[in-house]
């Protein structure tokens, strides 16, 4: 409930068109109701600027279902679940509901991916061919929240001409989400490069000391460019959510 | 060099303007020059939209006065000095050179701050008065690239309806960075209000387990809340830094 | 054996009711007995005011249902058993002991629940829905041994207002306990709103820097709200024990 | 504010007493204001049912005077300032307020000791020598909010006998407060011994691998005895905070 | 090859007895033979005054085998196998070898048991159940290697009186064995009981902090007992293995 | 590009015989091409002095086999692939391409192993028989990039007078890899022992405080001995890879 | 209080000897007394078979005199002062007391050392000079408290024919105190060499990754030498006293 | 000694030239001699090419004259130490001993740098200004023992086309040493551009999640270039002498 909201709603109450218990009522009820499983936050859109996302990874492909369906019949046009797993993405499938599954990057959309409201790109960009399903959550959490995204896979710091090659790509971007397993020192390669915002994301790829990702994400907090920040390892997500709201600031 | 001046080049030596060594030599020579401490990097304006900037912390006051001198006399408006301690802010400040030193922040500005160049503030927001000095790092720094900024301290999480009284002032900021010690919660609490991008700051503040900043590091990088992103322990110009990159996006 | 019947049996001594090797035998026969598995404590109850409690995360269901019969057959009027595998407690519903099997909290009960013998409420909240199998087994402990449980799931901070909506919830109670994973936040939020005692129980629910539980653990150690305890990752057991030690203090 | 103040601000609303403006005033001003330092919270006493308490550890004296003598003049009878330094607690003795200071704990009192308002004691017990002064932190925080407390210090476990010989000591405790360093069993022992809540304060007695005390956390954290749960390293106030919590429930 | 062999050696070359080739080959073969899978060191009961351990974690019951029965076939009475699953004993049991397989303790026996050679006894206790495994290993190490051994299970320190109706038992030990998981505070009780070497041994039982038996071992090393060494996280041999060398000690 | 290839470049821009825009695009178009799966650097044999390498722990069969044939059709002559699971050396035995699978070490060959260009050897020492896979996958890389490798394994420090044996074996080499997994003493005392360089190798050998291999990678970074290097947990590959680069270095 | 002592008193009792409130007292009054600053307790020379030990760290030089004065008046022959810093030793030299100081193993003597009970010697041995601040207080506690020692210092494993030089005194020790830091591989090397109990003690020698102490200990831990149980970082009286229980065993 | 040498002294004895106590003698002094503070080690020149290093850090300025003084009497030509404090340098300069002292790098020389043997260099490169000690540390050491070094400071990724602009210096290179802090991305850059060795040097340059040079040391470890390897934090030493062992190779 906005300031605003809140000023009308007394300005009613003063003239009589509400009265005390439904403004009472009003202030109470937060735009949320329960539906068992989980609260969800109809209003979140426009708090937050995003729709209703579904964190998949601990829900049953029932909860899953029912949770997408409710947000869909009171008119969600845009359902964001991560970390779906194939069996839950099947029982979508056959629900009824429209339904596309990307399995690279376990994302499933209910309804329709937004249309990029800015022009520019995000650029998603990996160090190996191992960290593409950590980017194509990235990339596909932006493009479904209406971005423009492109991608740059397999250009680690090891063979720094084939990232070298793509200079413009980088120098254009309008944001970067810079992922890396092992070291992660494409974050820091990278962040010399641009002049954008650039959003690092390690990853759990390595063995050993990389520490299921734990060295990448050090490496990255260190970066010695200015202008790198961090999300959690293998939040893919998290990057592009980000991301889309720097992409989209200020509308 | 940008691209297009490698072309213009390559067209001066198709026409004879510059000779094949002339050429080589452009190419070799990068554009910075050393100094014998350090290499700057005159260019660094151009390419990342951003002025020089000298990290204190392990230069002698004089290694600081050398280089801000150089980049001072070679045109630079705006240098930027971080982690700067009092006697080189002593020095600096008899120096002759137009300095201003920020004791709290531990910030030295020669030259001036930049203008703003866009509306809209962002908003720097602490969990208690032991991170005022991370935080006036934050402020300081996108206040000197040009930023509005405006600042909320002191609003932890314990005492939430000190936080919950400035919910406007979070609704409306373009930028938020949230810095807190201790278990961090105030990244989540202000994610979770936001609809802006986030960058979270842990600081050292606390003991025991506190484990000087890396369980407030650890918690904002697991915030429950979306849109959150998070730099190295106590590093406010980092979080400045991006927070202005982000502002003056697309410029 | 407490000090007053060490003194009367020291009387006994002297009266010659009791002989020398009796009251030798009595000071060296402690009031357990062992059944080859175990070491059965049936005067727990009066030392330490609860039932006999079985952890069965390491036994097997055989084992299980040997020691609940014993204590069952002894007089013991309720057996809780925590970590309780689905094929224990298959055997357990066909052993004729009068058996419960509560599966999400993974709990059994041997016998019947205490009756609460305080008024007031002890209040279990979860930041997540990943989080209510450990919520379910505190609140199932404490209930069993004798209190009133309300529960208030899903209301993690990034959702401030869901968790806001049910201040008078948190406000009323005698006892709270906060259950979170990932950032662990709830504990301090919970904690400045309360007035109350608030036990956290961090969870192992997160991926990557959650690191199984231990960055929620810390967090919820450096809680900035005052009047916050913790117990070990997922140990739901241990945090509705000692609630309910609290909530029935002085009986 | 709590619910049925809002209720009767919105009856004062519709009846004309209250302007909309005023009525939005009232619901923007939290109850606290600022002084510049910190954010001060009058109604706390109230809301969390202790007296007002200073974190002396990041302030300056001048900031800690400021502080206390501004809620001793709107009348806070009981102000609590931990981890007080000497320089502070000299200034504060020079000020004309009423003040002690308790080296050992480091704690610093303005106004007086709360009356106990319960019978039965607070337990503080200690391991060795070098915990006592986390030990009187925490016995002297719950001294002045209103509890008797009994000390009973250097009883760890390599010394059995000595704990043994205070069994009844811990067997009529309410609520007992135990903290050790080093490994911290202290905990498991009065915990198995002791059928009231034990709250668990680890310190950084030791060296090597006690790792500044975070050996005894982990220790206590795994106590095999239930109904302990456990504070920060070190974390005195922490402990006798909740203790007074737990001892004067329901009051 | 002992001090006196060599001065032996150097008499025979002098007097003509042994030739220098030979006195070289000597002095190069070392006193073991390669069979492709290990190196056999067959002077080892010598030595080191202990039988040769084949350590069977990593080994095919192939590999097992062959060594098991080269070692016998070569005169070694007692051969002790750890870490050894029940594959490799089947194939054993079935090998014509003299075996016995102790499944509890995953031991192996190839040959007999030597006989005790010193009067008094190693005692052997846990904290629980759950480490018997472990002390099984400790155990049968022992009792193999030639000792009296007397076991002491499940008196963990949350049920002080069990243990201590053992005083007897820990007093009269020449030797104590300490096991336990958890927060391993069995070691420190009974190093204050005891006056004889005590060799604790933390295992890997508990979940969340128990960290893999990381807290029990630093719990351990921080004894506040003295008298108390440690070995690593679940190695009963290497505390049945020290434990008998320190029992046999002089011998 | 080579600085005498762009020198002549720019040559034939001036003389007419390559256009700016042929020019243009040789600068931009790195010495590589994209075969959807993963970027192939065919210059990096001249670069790096090393076949193509191909990590096959994250790669399906049939993402190794395209590699693989794509870099054999276009000359290369040896391709090692690490850490290769069976079924992908299956589809590549089967794929009519010249294949050799060497299983301990997880190591295959496409094409053939380099001739040795130098006299003298690599020494690959083992402290277990457990560590021999890691020690194969060092001593086949530096058999497949042409050098002479002698095998020692199961040599640990505990049975001291096995390695002494070998004294020779360990001065005559060119460079050692000591590989040993738990204490990792094996590093220090051939590094003591040898004048060469010395790559250590922690494995992942043991158990319990032996930490996955960070306790012999620690052990290995601070070795009392000078000359030793070390390389990553498990890493035979990059052992190998290195010491082949020492062996044949100036050539 | 030993088994038959009760007997005693009960049969007292029953005869009348003895009344029952002093049976009662007798049971109560533990065998020690509390001299305000510490806990004393004389009969531990009986039940440990060792003197009092103060442990020096943390206790003023005031309260070492009390204590040491206290137990020497009540007959204490040797007292062992550990961690004795310079200020604490000046005032007891000062006291009247008959006092030693051993400035390098910081251990001062109130007393006379005990006269060795056995024949035979416990080895101490060092890899560095930097060691020798911890073998001494090693070494010192094993003399004082009754024991011929040997020293062999700086016999690190880099310069293993230094330490196989002395091979006669490892083989013929009762006990062998391997005492390092760094890597800590002396205690593997010893632990092959010798045929007796090794203790080990990681000291906190070395920098960067030797984690003050860690590395060592986590590699002294996974020894691959049997016989071999460590103590705490840098814990020289741990060793020395457990060496001087082993080598008195039995008496 | 030498295979050969032993197989002569055992030729001598046969002849008689030698006495049976003589060849005992013989093998058992070993080639070093005490001087009370530190055994030397004259025969290490030969054994390990190297000259005698003595560690500065933890030793007297007495100390290390005596010891350097021994050495040099004894024709040592080239004495190296490293972590020399100014006083140790101060009380050496004053010595008589043909002393000079490197400040930065800590480095002392007793004696005259080593000519370089061989053509080419050893490259040593910083990533900032703040890693020039232990740069220097690494450069000097390698001067001592006879080789060129070419230095390249203040090279950081963030700024790659610094680095860029030096190709020609790293692919000319014999060995490089990479020495950077923070993330540690220099060696992974360096070691993608480079064909020979390269020696990575985590620093302890950084803050907060720095972790004193953990972050740059696992990054390093981790690094996605072959033929990469690693040494202690700071350990500048370390690595200039495994540069000279590698480039002096097969001398």
């Amino acid at each position: 409930m906005e300031k605003y909201e809140i000023k009308e709603m007394l300005q009613r109450v003063a003239s009589g068109e509400t009265s005390v218990d439904e403004a009472m009522m009003k202030l109470k009820t937060a735009p949320f109701e329960e539906i068992g499983i989980a609260s969800l936050d109809h209003h979140r859109g426009l708090r937050q600027g995003a729709s209703e996302i579904i964190y998949g990874a601990s829900k049953t492909p029932e909860q899953i279902e029912t949770i997408a369906r409710t947000l869909y019949e009171r008119g969600q046009k845009t359902i964001l679940i991560t970390r779906m797993k194939t069996e839950a993405a099947d029982r979508l499938a056959a629900s009824g509901l429209p339904f596309t599954y990307y399995e690279t990057g376990r994302i499933g959309l209910v309804g329709e991916m937004q249309k990029p409201r800015r022009e520019g790109y995000i650029l998603v960009a990996t160090g190996g061919t191992s960290d593409i399903p950590v980017a194509e959550e990235a990339a596909l959490t932006a493009e479904i929240l209406g971005n423009n995204v492109k991608r740059l896979y397999d250009v680690g710091v090891a063979g720094l001409h084939r990232l070298l090659a793509h200079t413009d790509l980088i120098m254009n971007a309008r944001v970067i989400i810079a992922i890396a397993g092992m070291e992660g020192a494409l974050a820091s390669v990278i962040g010399g490069l641009a002049d954008c915002p650039v959003i690092a994301v390690p990853t759990s790829v390595g063995y050993g000391t990389a520490l299921g990702g734990v060295t990448a994400l050090l490496s990255m907090l260190n970066s010695c460019a200015s202008g790198v920040s961090v999300v959690n390892i293998d939040n893919g997500f998290g990057a592009g959510y980000q991301a889309s709201l720097i992409h989209n600031l200020g509308e």
